[in-house]
């Protein structure tokens, strides 16, 4: 559907450049939507998104349950918390008409769950013993976008918004929830072979409403950082707002305490980001909506007879639960190879008479590695090609980000880090310090309390005014 | 969630109560949540929605595509197929401000996405070789309903919209398409053992903008008819609109031709509504969220013999990729019975110490069916039993369903048989007779060329006028 362009790429080096255009080239969206914000889901693209947001489901349904609640939120459960009204007053989206008639309440469209749930919880929790409540919903979400919109990365129509909403007893419960949602985006992110640096986020920018907020970063090709996922620990701020109350065992009505965590398409996003080169994505078998395409090298006489085992192979292949597709369009090898090759197929197995007569067949990873696979033991084959080649994958994009994490002991050097990367620094805490630093270097404190792979200390002393600092991470970010 | 009752339900000759009740006593929907016309799905819900949405996909991906297309479409996008718009202008919701200030151009809640995806095809629709392209979503979808609401069938938002979207060479490749999808639907409804009647809309009553609608109706239990499905024959309306054009093997620039095609959660309510009984649910196995539930009959003292015993039975189950809960809660049996078959389980699977002693497990089928089965011949004994099961419970549906279906030839006939149910009488065509049947029934006719198992002729001369006429099918609809 997209046009079948056969031109390069731009390069990777000019990242937005190229952003953009794998995005169109390799069918993942289509940004020709008559609404500024809002994108098309190509069929590749969304079974792409359907593998993703599959294997973040399976990871949730070990302890959540998936519910679903409405889009439309009414103006007074909106206004009911003050500090979230005020931070997301700016960028929501009113619905004021229902046919040719004013609505008597207006409707906003659901910037983030919050207010369209817990109502429902109020209602819902009455003991302890209905503690603890994990419920998740994958949904679609908006927020009225005033800086530059980018497919998949800001959006006005965020489709596929998973939040998760827990309540506990305790603080401390509802802490250790937070901690548990973490490893479990750790876990997510490791299968997509993506690096993260998690970072407690400075008080200003956590979530309006909430006690604290721990983020998940990834660093993008060109060195900015994307949020790919944050946990909020919500103190009882909205239990109390929403009255949302349980007997406690020693027959007490008690507040409960609350977190959420988010996701979206960001994790796509950065999936792309993270991977892909010059020729197009890179994609892990995971998610990959193709695992492996089948090309059959058809020169001369023996077509009929590679047709067959090319079939063969799919057959078995499928059997055993693999994505497969046989590429059979009256194409030169070259032209599928491309073609493929834009849209990240892990693994592409050639089967052509030499292969046949040597008992063969030769699979080439998407990271070029080639191979011989004995034909009768195909499927071990492949599961060890796919192994070798998702640990490459982990490799390289930690190769990535282990070079764009650099310290900085001084202003100088946190101005030269962030044209790179991010930068580990020493911060104080005061907002004051990291104004300056964001005045100087546009680059941001993210957050403190950093817990990456990567992580050096970074001194002592605040890399602004040289009072005692702990280490902060410092960053420009989409 | 919702509260405990051990009450009993109002009768299911109380259509309406037992719905209401039974909707937040299975814990399907809460109908609580501070808007008219939007409701809460319940994780036992949303559990049940994602196993009837997965086997329609499952249909749908034989030969469909998923993607997906933004919400909000834009006022002159909506406007532009003027019988469409005239259609739906008084039941759209108008999103008209984005965060505090006024939007240059109103944006609709799509009703239906005709115009969010046409736009898109026009792009991408180039030759003959790209048809047929056959794409579909599941979404929300919006209509302000100022009709009385009802969880699942009358709503504001309709929270699981499957619409698919096809694109043709020919206005004869699209008719076919329009039987391919009538099929797929029969299919899926007799997956969930739901008799459907098929019927040609009236010409006042097809999709606005369309050529004609086939519509599929089951009959509930109160002898309304429900409408659970639609296919659309577009002819070239929307292709002309939206100058969605191919070039044919000739070289020349030709209109496309379409249909489109939708189920809503109306299916859900279809099913609760024909299987359950005054004691709750009877789901199918197929989209059960539990197929069998396990409840170890723990008197006296063998108590962790039998709990070994049931846990082992859970595991063989579940690695069958049955699933299976056991109910291990500090509950009289009665109590755990009376919970799970609101919740329609189709079967519960109790052992105890002398089942232990014979070798056997006692399964009951949530209609009533009690049997032994041998303990080393668990798997088929369920299999068997599953498959006995859903054929019972397509015979009683189809049963409910055959004896609500009348042949009425004079007005009296029609005016009795639509108190009991739907009628089938002879018509002329013309809607002042239709006008008539109404005005004097409170029935409409539902449609022409109906197909169903239970068709009868009903005669020659319309029932109204005594013209020549021809069989069409009348009932009072939800």
């Amino acid at each position: 559907m997209a046009e079948d362009d056969q031109g390069a790429l731009p390069p990777k080096g000019d990242f937005s450049g190229w952003y953009n255009e794998l995005l169109w080239r390799a069918e993942i969206m289509d940004v020709r939507y008559p609404v500024k914000g809002l994108y098309v889901w190509y069929p590749f693209g969304f079974s792409l998104r359907r593998n993703v947001y599959d294997m973040l489901r399976s990871l949730l349904d070990r302890d959540h349950q998936e519910a679903l609640f409405p889009l439309l939120i009414p103006e007074q459960e909106l206004a009911k918390e003050a500090e979230h009204i005020k931070g997301f007053e700016d960028e929501v989206y009113w619905v004021t008409h229902g046919g040719l008639s004013p609505l008597d309440v207006k409707l906003a469209l659901r910037p983030t769950s919050e207010c369209a749930i817990y109502p429902m919880y109020a209602l819902w929790v009455r003991s302890h013993a209905d503690l603890p409540l994990k419920i998740y919903q994958i949904v679609n979400a908006f927020r009225y976008e005033t800086k530059h919109t980018r497919p998949l990365i800001r959006l006005r129509e965020i489709t596929s918004f998973k939040e998760a909403h827990t309540v506990h007893t305790t603080w401390e419960d509802a802490e250790r929830q937070v901690e548990t949602a973490i490893s479990l985006y750790m876990e997510f992110y490791d299968r997509l072979c993506i690096p993260v640096i998690i970072s407690k986020r400075p008080e200003w920018d956590k979530f309006p409403g909430g006690d604290y907020t721990i983020a998940v970063d990834t660093v993008m090709p060109d060195g900015r950082t994307l949020q790919i996922g944050t946990v909020h620990h919500l103190g009882d701020h909205f239990s109390r707002t929403f009255q949302i109350t349980y007997e406690d065992v020693d027959g007490e009505q008690k507040f409960a305490h609350q977190t959420c965590y988010g996701i979206s398409e960001r994790s796509i996003a950065a999936l792309i980001s993270m991977h892909g080169d010059d020729r197009g994505l890179i994609l892990p078998p995971g998610p990959a909506p193709v695992q492996a395409v089948i090309i059959p090298i058809t020169i001369g006489k023996r077509k009929e007879e590679v047709s067959g085992a090319a079939a063969a192979i799919e057959k078995e292949m499928v059997a055993s639960g693999f994505r497969v597709k046989v590429d059979t369009r009256d194409l030169r090898p070259g032209a599928k190879y491309y073609y493929w090759e834009m849209r990240g197929v892990p693994l592409r197995i050639e089967i052509g008479p030499r292969d046949i007569d040597a008992g063969q067949v030769t699979a080439v990873t998407r990271l070029g590695q080639k191979t011989q696979v004995p034909r009768d033991r195909l499927l071990e084959g492949v599961r060890d090609l796919f192994s070798s080649y998702s640990a490459q994958l982990k490799e390289r994009a930690e190769e990535h980000v282990r070079t764009h994490i650099h310290i900085s002991r001084s202003m100088d050097e946190v101005a030269d880090a962030v044209e790179d990367g991010v930068t580990l620094v020493s911060w104080c805490g005061n907002k004051e310090c990291a104004d300056l630093i964001e005045e100087k270097t546009r680059a941001e404190v993210l957050g403190t309390e950093v817990r990456s792979a990567y992580l050096v200390d970074a001194g002592e002393s605040c890399v602004v005014c040289g009072k005692p600092g702990t280490t902060a991470l410092v960053g420009r970010s989409y």
